[in-house]
Parts: C-alpha cells; sequence; structure tokens
C-alpha cells in the first residue's frame, strides 16, 4: 500500500470515530433520559480520547512528511495532505489527557447549563463555565499564537481568522448597519404584529409548516430527521444521516419555522457533499463561516424574502387556517421583517442580528483575555444590550444563559455567524447572474435551481479550496461586506421607507 | 497498578465500547433513517472490531494468567477473573476480520429483514439469511464443540447449554404440557373475546396503558425511555439508560401492553445492577435465560394473574372508556390467557409459547447441520406450525419472517427463552415463601415488595455465580420445569375446567 492509501485508510478510521461521535451527540441533545448524563460524558470521553490517540499517531506524522515531499498529487489529494496536516498538527499540541478532560467537561457543562437556563439560575452553571475558560486558555495555550490568546481559537473554527481581521469587519458593519436601524428606530414605522401576537400557534401546525419547507427546499428525510431540542442545530453521523432540530413557542410562529429554515441550510449542505469522497477531508464541508452562508441563504435571503412569503401564504393558511384568514403575503412579508432590537440571537432579525453577535465576540475576547471575571459576565451581557440595542433581559435565561455555545467550549466560534451572512449575500449575488429568473422560482416554490447552485459552487467543492478561495471561486471575489450591506440597505429602504 | 486494576481498567474500556454500540444499535432499530444503513453498517463494525482488539490484547491473556494462579480473590474478584477469562477465550479464538464480517452481515441482514417483512417477500431476505447461517457455522467451528456444532451456538447465550440439555427439556415440556393443550382444544371452552375484537383500541390509549403499568412496576423513566419498533426490544448503555421498545396493533391492545410489560422486566434487571460493580462483568445481568425469567415474571406470572387483571381494570377503563364498558376484570383475565395456537410468538399464550419456541430450535438445528436448505425453510416452517399447533401461516411476515434473531445471526438464541418461563416459575415460587401476601399485593398494584425480592436475589447477584448456582442460590433448588408445569396446570384448570 502506497502512503496516499494508507493515509486515507487512517483518516477513515479517523472520520468513522467522528461519525459515532456525531450521533451519541445528538442522541445527549434530544432524547437522553437525564440520569444517562454522567455515563454519556464516559463514553464521549472515550471517542473523543481514541479519535484523538489515532489521529497524533507518528505513522500519520511520517506520511504526511513522506507525501509533502513526494509531489504528482491531485488537487483533491492535495487537499487532503494539506487538511490533514493542519488537524495533525493542530492535534499533536493537545495532549490525550487534556482531550479527555475537555470532552467530559463538555458534556458535564452543558447538563449544568440546561438546568441553569431551565431554573434561570446562572450560579448553576457559574463553576462550569470558569472551567471552559480556563480550558479554553489552555487550549490557545497549546496551540500557540503570535498576539493574542484568542486569536488561536478564532482560527480553529475558520482557518486564518484573528482578531485583526474580525475588529474591522464589526467597524465596518456597525459603521453601514448601525445607523440603517437607527432611522428604522426614529421612522416610527412598525409592521403590523397584532395578528401574530394576538393568536396561539399550534404545535402540529408548526411542525407541519416546518417540515413542509424544509422538503420543498430539498432536504432528503429518507437520509435525515427533524427533531425538537432545547438548542436548535443540525448534526448526526454523515451525508446519509443528517439531524437538524428546532423548538416551538405557540406564541410565535416564526421562531420554529426559520430555525428550521436554517438548519435545513446546514442539512442540504452536508447532504450535498460529494460522495466519492466520503471519509476525506476534502469532501467535508467548508469551514463554519462557509456552513453558516449556507443557513443563512435560506433562512434569509430566500426566506424572508417577498416572493418566499408570497409562495409560503397558501401553507401558512393550510397549517394555521384561523390565525391567518385575511392576512396578506405583504402582511406575512413585513412581520417576519421586523426590525426591533431583541433579546435572543436566534431570533434576532436580520439587521440587529450582527451585534448579538459583536456583544457576544466582545465577551469572548475579554474573558479569554482575564479581562473580565465571570462572577461579572451576566451585568457585563445585560449592560451591552442596553448599551448597542437599548433593551436589558429581565432574567438570566433571556440573557448570558441563552446560547449553548460555551457550555460545549466553543470559544472563537461566534463570528463564524457574521461571517456567514457576509457570504450568504455574496453567494447570492452571484447565483443571481446565473438564475436570472431566480425572483420568479421563488414565488412559485421552485427552489430546485437555487440549491443546485449552490450543489455545484459550495456543496460539491468541499474542503478542496480554503474558505477564503471558495467564496472567490463561487463569486468572482474575495469576501466582502458588500453585497450584504447592498442587501440589507435595499430592504429595510423597501420595508421601512428609510436610506442611508 | 497490580494486576487485578489492570485487568479492571481494561474490561472498563470494553465495557464502554459495549455501551456506545448498544446505543448505535437502539438507534438504528428505532429512529435512523433508512439511507443510514450503509454507514451505520461500517460505524457499527467499526465498534465492534475496536472491541474484539481490546478484548484479544495479549496483555489481557497475562494479566488473566497472574490472577489465576495467584488467589487472594474474593467472590466478585473471582468472578470477574472467571468472566473475563470466558470472553478472552471466546474472542481469542474469533479472528478480527471475522468479527467484524459478522457485524457488517449483522446491520445488512437486518435490513433485508426489515423490508422482506415489510413486503411479504422472503427472496429479499433470503441470501442474507444463507449468508448468517454460513457464518454461524464458521462461528461455531472457530469455538469448538464436542458433539454439535450447535453446542457451541447454545453455549454462547447460557453457559453450558447443549443439545443434550435442551433435548430433554422440550420432551419434559411436551410430555405435560401438550396434553393440556389438548385437553383445552377438546372442552370446546373459549373465553369471551368479542369484546376484544370487536373494538379499536387507539394507539394512543395503548401507549398511556403501556407507560403508566411500566411506571408502576418500578421502571425509572429517568434512566431509561419507551419507544416504537418493529420488532420490540430492550437495549441501550447501561443501567442509566435504558431503552425498552413496543408495537402498536389497533385491533388488539394485549401484544402492546403485555410486551411493555415483558420489556419492563428486562430494563428493571438492567437498572437493578450493582452500581459499585459498574464495568465489570461480575455486576452484569446473569445469562440469557435469567434475564428472560425478569420479562416472563413481569409479563405473565405476574401481569396475566387474576390479582394484576383486577388493579389494572381501573386503568384499562380510564384509557379506553368505550371499549370497557361493562368489562369485569373476569373477563379481562379470561381473554388475556385465552390458550389457542397462534402463528406470532411474541403474542403466544403461555402455554403454546414453548411450542413456537421448540419449532425454532428444531429448525435451527437443522440449518446449522445442513439438514435443510434455506430455500426449503419457508415451507418446513410453515409444515412444523400445521404440524404442532394445527394452524399454517398465510404468509411469510406471519411465518418464517416474524424474528428479527436470524437476521442478527443469534442462532442458538430462542431456547433462552423456555428456560426463561422455567425460572420465572420457579422464582416466584420461591418468593411466595418471603411473601405471604403477594397475591394480595398484586391485587392492590404494590408491585415493589416483589421486585425488591428480585432486586436482592437476582438483579444485585449480577454475574458473581453462573446462572444454574445463581437459580439454585435463589430458589434452593436446581434448574427445573417443575414449577412452571405445576403453574401452568393450575392456571389452566381453573380457566378452562380442565386437568392432566
Amino acid at each position: 500500500m502506497d502512503a496516499y492509501d494508507e493515509l486515507l485508510e487512517r483518516l477513515k478510521d479517523i472520520d468513522l470515530i467522528g461519525q459515532i461521535g456525531g450521533l451519541m451527540g445528538w442522541d445527549q441533545e434530544v432524547l437522553m433520559p437525564p440520569k444517562a448524563a454522567v455515563l454519556r460524558a464516559e463514553q464521549l470521553a472515550w471517542i473523543s480520547k481514541t479519535g484523538h490517540q489515532r489521529l497524533t499517531d507518528p505513522r500519520i506524522g511520517e506520511l504526511l512528511s513522506e507525501l509533502e515531499s513526494g509531489g504528482g498529487l491531485d488537487d483533491v489529494q492535495s487537499a487532503n495532505v494539506r487538511l490533514a496536516r493542519e488537524s495533525y498538527d493542530k492535534a499533536t499540541k493537545l495532549p490525550t489527557e487534556f482531550v479527555e478532560e475537555m470532552a467530559k467537561h463538555r458534556s458535564r457543562a452543558q447538563i449544568s447549563w440546561t438546568e441553569a437556563r431551565a431554573k434561570d439560575d446562572f450560579s448553576i452553571f457559574r463553576d462550569d463555565l470558569e472551567k471552559a475558560i480556563d480550558i479554553a486558555r489552555r487550549k490557545a495555550d497549546y496551540l500557540g499564537y503570535d498576539e493574542l490568546r484568542y486569536d488561536a481559537l478564532l482560527d480553529l473554527y475558520e482557518t486564518g481568522l484573528s482578531v485583526a481581521r474580525v475588529d474591522p469587519l464589526f467597524t465596518g458593519l456597525r459603521e453601514n448597519v448601525a445607523p440603517l436601524i437607527k432611522r428604522v428606530n426614529e421612522s416610527g414605522v412598525r409592521p403590523d404584529m397584532t395578528w401574530v401576537e394576538g393568536s396561539t400557534w399550534d404545535q402540529s401546525g408548526q411542525e407541519s409548516l416546518s417540515q413542509a419547507v424544509s422538503e420543498a427546499i430539498g432536504f432528503d428525510f429518507s437520509a435525515g430527521r427533524r427533531d425538537a431540542s432545547t438548542h436548535p442545530f443540525c448534526g448526526g453521523a454523515n451525508p446519509d444521516d443528517v439531524r437538524w432540530t428546532t423548538r416551538y413557542n405557540e406564541s410565535d410562529p416564526f421562531g420554529s419555522l426559520y430555525g428550521s429554515m436554517h438548519e435545513t441550510g446546514h442539512g442540504t449542505y452536508e447532504q450535498g457533499r460529494r460522495r466519492d469522497l466520503d471519509f476525506q477531508p476534502a469532501g467535508e464541508a467548508n469551514g463554519l463561516g462557509v456552513h453558516e452562508s449556507q443557513s443563512r441563504l435560506w433562512e434569509n435571503q430566500v426566506g424572508r424574502s417577498r416572493e418566499f412569503c408570497e409562495w409560503a401564504l397558501p401553507l401558512w393558511q393550510e397549517c394555521f387556517p384561523e390565525n391567518m384568514a385575511g392576512i396578506s403575503a405583504e402582511q406575512l412579508w413585513q412581520a417576519v421583517n421586523l426590525v426591533e432590537p431583541s433579546l435572543i440571537r436566534v431570533e434576532a432579525d436580520e439587521a440587529t442580528y450582527n451585534v448579538h453577535i459583536m456583544i457576544r465576540y466582545e465577551l469572548e475576547k475579554r474573558l479569554i483575555a482575564g479581562d473580565i471575571e465571570v462572577d461579572d459576565l451576566p451585568e457585563a451581557w445585560d449592560d451591552m444590550y442596553e448599551e448597542f440595542l437599548g433593551i436589558r433581559a429581565p432574567n438570566r435565561s433571556l440573557g448570558v444563559l441563552q446560547d449553548i455555545h460555551w457550555s460545549m467550549g466553543a470559544f472563537g466560534y461566534f463570528p463564524t455567524y457574521t461571517l456567514g451572512n457576509l457570504y450568504a449575500a455574496q453567494l447570492l449575488e452571484a447565483a443571481r447572474e446565473d438564475l436570472p429568473d431566480h425572483d420568479e422560482q421563488i414565488r412559485r416554490g421552485e427552489f430546485g435551481p437555487l440549491l443546485a447552485w449552490m450543489r455545484e459552487h459550495v456543496h460539491q467543492r468541499g474542503s478542496i479550496l480554503e474558505p477564503a478561495d471558495l467564496i472567490e471561486e463561487a463569486t468572482g471575489s474575495p469576501p466582502t461586506p458588500d453585497a450584504f450591506v447592498e442587501y440589507l440597505r435595499d430592504k429595510v429602504g423597501r420595508l421601512y421607507g428609510v436610506s442611508t
């Protein structure tokens, strides 16, 4: 067996371990009985340790050196070697015991976070959060960094990301988006929400709507599932077993539907991967920013368009005949595009969303740097919401406890959401050039052409290119916030009659 | 670290791998999307291979030799060494590639069996069954045997079991039970089933009843789950994560309830294990015969008693107010004890049940010996049902395709069901001596004392003793069919006014 084949065989082993871990993680979030938590943590720690041991096997280092000094590799092979090298280097910097400690703590912290959130009591999560931050710092130290510890964490979720790159991005967005939000607020215009807020929205109707829309977009339910969980996510084992979740609130029908479209975006990306590259890193979905572009595309660019609302109106009427009596597509469109400062990130509108991300990004920077203590975090959170959005959470569940990420130790993850918003707008702008009838297709519920475009230009390209190069190949220009700002300006202008 | 501690550490690793496999198997049966089957087979094969590699590590052989030649071990330590030796010897006889082949084939065959059963088409399963038999033969050859290949397979599920031991057992049961069935048929007595057969039994009512009864028996739903699956089973990962299933038929309310009580019996056994022996073989449930005694105890000895029916009647009325109007506990008791030849094993009555097992046992013996071809199996199945029960399946789904076992490669497993029936009767007879108010307790729905007796005498004893020794310790005599025969004779006599 030559070195490349041996490398692929070893990578397959590692990928299978990851698939098993994915399934167990899904089970833990969705349906595991509560008392099972302690031993599930042991199982996940074993999986994590075993995957780490396989990845850090010195033989992989030998094979990589041999392949790197050789040559004659095509683009897929080169990508596999490059990606395996990145994983190997990152993994060999983390001792096995540390990886095991991380996995155990992640399981434990997710339990305490869930309880803290349910009981609205930050103190239940406090110690586990402090330990999670300590672990994140030690992880950064193991991985190494030039300027800031936090850079090492950002780089984990999108190769090359750093504070130096993200700071100006948020500054740029703030300069363009903040004035928009301000003018909307000053305009005094507010869409009619009485028909939404005055009704009860049966969970069964929300489930039917989520299912129908996800099927229409093209999610393959014979290769995946829809379930409910506290924190919506898309997980599972592989492209044949993609599992996404949403959550239902009977006084708000939009959270479950747009959450479902978001996760459907992630799910169709996973299902659209090149199957001849199964078990190979080159076939995997690209970094988190690109992943998020697919979820944001369907949730916002498509799902909150006027055309989509026209198509979806009859579905809404079918699922909620009484509530929707006399409601027009225009009313629906306005309601799903309400621009208004709110407390919950996952339910935030497109204009204010990046402010939520910016707050988390700023807090993470300070937590990792030690500029803020865990005990001061809940108030700091609330203070920033007050400063940037003018609102303050009435309790911890709607404040600092709302997101699962820190309980998972995923510091450095949040900024990829904003990258996703930028990429989504940029990708749709490019897709429109190939799909001149895009708006009409959406109006008719023909989502196939757009999905096919994403399949070809994004999903099937896997991780062969680095994220920024993939965006440039697909759109003709490197990542930029321009398309997003333009999209938002146009939409808010139409909805609220304001301009900047 | 001394040898014993090192052995325990290695056994913990192996147990964790088994826990993960248990979870994945449950997922596959209960909710995995269909297209995920192929890659799930790869995952399970990896788990199986990895567990096998750990178990067959020569270091375990060294540790066992050291401990066996030493001494000073208490009864739990001795049991761990003995059980680890049994596993090690069995595993080292099976090459890693063969174990992987078995696991892959098991996943594949379960898919084709499910499809064949759904489409009532034996040909879909035929090739996979033939391969499963071939694999079972090769397994027996690897394991070794004195007289018959099939003996090696029987021994896998209950240590020491062999054709020489099982043949007389079935002969004995036939001699005592067959005349009973014959007299019941000749009596012309048949309980009133019109109130059962003439109604539709809503699935939601059946679910409520199953849940209420399982909770009353003492199954801890914060450490387990109830779900639906094609073939009811009890699985999961460990005592904190026990997952059982049942299935619902709206024209028969008994299948789901008694299936639920059966799996609840398995489930309470798992939940009742000694937790200070987590990850140790001595703490695991004893062989399959003993496991089945716990399921049969609650399903039949308790669940089909006159006293249980009196207690359960108000629950029945609550779940099915219209269907149960005017039905007495006596009518319920008679209906759940209908003795009548039927096609489906899992729904068979206590008297005919062992005939179902005997047919499978005889067919397995012949399949493994090569005395019958796979192509002739469906007709041979039907012929034996006609010979011994006087009925013939109208299709394959009600005939040869009804059980999951062969698709799982579990040849040699069925006889443990009959052992379970015998042990259950023997254990209850012994428990009655300590619980003089047993009948009254059941009538009042006080299941705690009986469960506590089983906890002490069976569950908490784990696998410290071999199965036959455990039964003798708990009941005062070695395994015997006497208690079962006496129990059946008494009950059938009361129900049908017949005696032998």
